[in-house]
């Protein structure tokens, strides 16, 4: 099965409704990383270059990508610049560390 | 020479021993992220959805990935859930700052 | 259009000059995590095992690429073990939060 990772770079004060969103789409692994950003997403009201940023990491199988994407979207959208990006790039294989074989994670409940 | 990068996901507290097996195992590079996880990475024995977790990024030569994986998940595998993943993803080039040039991280010692 | 991802691992008193060329350069969005290294990225000087570092991913168009790889080692090299590394990676798509649509960042102002 082909798999993607989702790294979602967005504002630190919407991780709590992105991640509420995803769990009530079925998504089951998210790995959440403090980070800073400059440029494009930086905050306007914050008084410094650097903002307070979060980043996502999920990995699915490719056919989830566009549904979590939109749920990502949705959840951390305001319109002001800061919102950050969503990118999404190629997985060879995944492994689960507690059954020490491949899986495919965030598969829907079906 | 194809390159691949591989991020693992694992509890905070299995950090040192994954450390210590890949130098033995002759991993000379490795980047290490406090990270936080939730969903099947969770512990279940914090008192809150989120656990901590670490993340670790470590860009070697393609033919490495199988050995490299096998001694992660050796490390870090308790069995029970929040041990997180492994995944394996492909990496066009890397460069070295010190030398200004292409390179091959993580070459075994030979 | 073809897209790539910079991710960079670098001192972390490399950060402030790579940040400001960066910017020179006119790339608009980066992300940077604190994060920790050791083996070949080690410094030296630090009485530990672990160095401190930090990671910058960069999204970017496939022909910018080789323009901000090369920003980035003339702004942290030392020549000196710890440098740290810049790995190209390949990525399928994406998406500004604020538009909700697909964007190429890090497009040059031209």
């Amino acid at each position: 099965m082909e798999l993607k990772v989702i790294i979602a770079i967005v504002r630190s004060d919407a991780l709590q409704a992105v991640e509420s969103r995803l769990q009530q789409a079925g998504v089951q692994g998210i790995t959440v990383t403090q980070s800073k950003g400059y440029g494009e997403y930086r905050n306007l009201f914050t008084s410094d270059w650097m903002s307070g940023g979060v980043r996502l990491e999920i990995y699915t199988a490719a056919h989830e990508v566009d549904a979590i994407v939109k749920t990502i979207i949705d959840a951390a959208h305001t319109g002001e610049p800061g919102d950050g990006l969503v990118a999404v790039l190629p997985v060879d294989r995944v492994f689960s560390v507690r059954s020490r074989s491949e899986t495919v994670p965030n598969r829907p409940r079906s």
